[in-house]
């Protein structure tokens, strides 16, 4: 059993904060970074030293992802580990970055203990998950596990760069990252085959430690937990038509007020979420109301639904619970209804056994075996095509995230750190 | 008995539209006739030539309202009618001319028999009530009963010209008006001293027949109601602060959603106020939720609460209600609440000697003696501190108002003509 190293989690939380500030974000006083941009070039540079330092070798892969790699003491497919490496604009530390510190430090330990694992250790520095740049997002996980295209590679950012653009010009200029040409004698970044050559050939499993993004792990007063799968999504665009009128000469019985229907339809779709008591969440998140006078009684709402669960059946009868609640509620007031689905995303279920292992682990290093589910997307959800996945969630202060407010407890750090190398030990003993 | 001139209402209608387009318009293709500008003089000019036509003499006062005489057969004073000439950007047709157009037909009618009522009529043409051009509304009414002191003459509108400098200007374009300087030997237009002299002298009573501007009439299936007053109105400024989260991990237990909460006070407003079964009247009409991302659960909203009767108890129970359940919910959701009254307008009830009087030719022109509550506010508002006041509504199509689609069917206006009429015999007879 590799031993905790004193401070590693404390570390791992450190480099995050230091790639907050120019040249790793975008702009001084806060932090932004975006794919293939001079603060992504840069950050990657940066992780490269930190990889090669914990004593793995380091390569970029045709989707700007950078890998470090550890060998392992068998000739088999590797463990991956990782997360992103980009973040929304005026973010947080920790919101991907920490996965990848934090599989740093993991190999870190091994390495200090002259240990290796029968299974090689990739870790992915994900350049793309937030879609901050590309109308898109996700977009190298989805590289990774082959669920993207080379077609991919013609989508255009706002000033019209193309991804094949974007990634010919982050080649020529990242020689930083390799301390040579990113690809030696291989085809250029932006080449369709070099980008295809991106899709992983094959991992065992894939692991990635994230903070919640939500308040669970603080309510419940814990440090980590295993996560049980990513959500299935529903998003719905609403449209609600009443007749406008003027809000002092038209009496109560004569109304047909938009707005009093869509607030009973926020409320139906929150009273339905919460029955199911289950892990089902509806938001009505954005709401517009016309004309938008004082004076005058809204025609016209607008506003977005979105539901998701682990379980479709459970997403997907709340939704058509809710929809139909909307129906009559619409039926009832003599208002029109519109409704059009934008969003339809799978579930992702983490592995049975990678859970169990994740599980023992938190046992072994004295925390209670909680699990939870991921209500937001993560680039495991894309990995899962390629190999069983795992997610541990970390606490963060407040469950604030996308915001430079997102905080995560060194301890906490130190306690995922450790389950982290647990998992490594037990993976290993199932080989 | 003054006997109903066949098409007089036709032509009050009739002359509303012709008023439509420019001159009398700034814009073609919309009404949109402001205060002191020269679309408001063109008016008045047309306005003067129909007046001068159904046998009154006309003259401007200090604050260009634009007032015909036709005199009555004792020396007392006036009875005055009238309404509002000025529109809303983009407005309807009737909202405020087919008040001055019927009193205009109602005294052509006595002309045209070769009768004079005992006392004279006054018809005003009042050049603001909307509040288009200069930041607060009815001036005018406020300047003829005397309730608007010479300091307003220092307001400026959006161009910076003060209502002393816009006066003074129409003064000097406006001999169109009257044929010759507006004011001869009198002070000139602007002056403090002319404008106080607009205040009226004294009146008998004040009779305004306005559109409803709301669907009463037209459910009802009626052309016409006796209005019982102008109600009280409250207005407020809420903000419900809630905490922003992901829509995805945020589970439903532990959301603090200021949408669902603001949601479940809009509904709170409209049981109080339906529950009420009286006039009360509650509406929130603007509304807007933060940040309003479909992903994030709105973490604060704002948004606007009008509450109106014409009875002042009434209103303010209700008002507190509303209040009282907000602040229950608030606090059931853990939510802050932040109120503030934006505005306090007091009731003004019209007088209910006067309102038998129009129940009586209501009566008599074979038409059921409906009554009904102004929810909007209107200039006989202002001249109830001047004299007795009544108002009589005309239904209105969709009761849709304060936009071009406003329409009145001509046969009402036939029948609102024919009860005005009544009351100017009715009226004589009890003097």
């Amino acid at each position: 059993m590799v031993s905790h190293p004193p401070g590693g989690g404390a570390r791992a939380v450190a480099r995050c904060i230091a790639l907050r500030e120019p040249p790793f974000s975008a702009e001084p006083g806060m932090l932004f970074r975006a794919y293939l941009t001079p603060a992504h070039g840069a950050a990657l540079g940066r992780l490269a030293e930190w990889m090669r330092e914990a004593g793995m070798t380091v390569r970029l892969d045709g989707a700007a992802n950078l890998i470090g790699r550890y060998e392992g003491w068998r000739d088999m497919p590797p463990l991956v580990m990782g997360s992103h490496i980009d973040s929304v604009r005026d973010g947080g530390s920790y919101d991907g970055p920490l996965g990848i510190m934090l599989a740093i430090e993991a190999v870190e330990a091994l390495a200090a203990s002259g240990k290796r694992a029968p299974f090689p250790i990739e870790i992915y520095a994900f350049g793309d998950e937030e879609g901050s740049r590309f109308p898109a997002s996700m977009l190298t996980s989805r590289a990774v596990a082959g669920t993207l295209d080379a077609a991919g590679l013609e989508m255009a950012d706002r000033e019209g760069v193309t991804l094949a653009d974007a990634l010919r010009q982050a080649g020529e200029r990242w020689e930083i990252v390799t301390g040579r040409a990113p690809f030696g004698e291989t085809a250029p970044f932006g080449d369709a085959a070099q980008y295809l050559a991106a899709r992983h050939p094959g991992a065992i499993a894939y692991l990635e430690a994230h903070i919640e993004q939500g308040p669970v792990l603080e309510a419940a007063g814990l440090a980590v937990g295993v996560v049980t799968g990513i959500a299935a999504q529903l998003r719905y665009n609403i449209a609600v038509t009443g007749m406008a009128g003027h809000a002092g000469t038209t009496t109560m019985p004569l109304r047909r007020d938009a707005l009093a229907a869509a607030a009973e339809m926020v409320l139906a779709a929150e009273r339905i979420a919460r029955e199911a008591a289950s892990d089902v969440v509806a938001t009505v998140g954005r709401l517009s109301a016309l004309p938008g006078a004082p004076n005058v009684i809204p025609g016209r709402v607008d506003f977005t639904l979105d539901v998701r669960s682990l379980d479709h059946g459970r997403r997907d009868s709340a939704a058509a619970a809710i929809l139909d609640a909307f129906a009559a509620i619409a039926d009832r007031r003599g208002v029109a209804l519109e409704t059009g689905q934008t969003n339809d995303f799978a579930a992702s279920p983490c592995d049975p056994a990678l859970m169990d292992l994740l599980s023992a682990s938190l046992a072994a290093a004295g925390q209670p075996a909680f699990r939870l589910p991921s209500g937001a997307g993560h680039d495991a959800m894309n990995m899962a095509a390629l190999c069983p996945t795992a997610m541990l969630f970390l606490r963060c202060a407040g469950g604030i995230s996308h915001n430079p407010a997102e905080h995560v407890d060194p301890a906490d750090a130190e306690i995922a750190l450790q389950v982290m190398l647990g998992f490594l030990d037990r993976l290993g003993e199932t080989l």
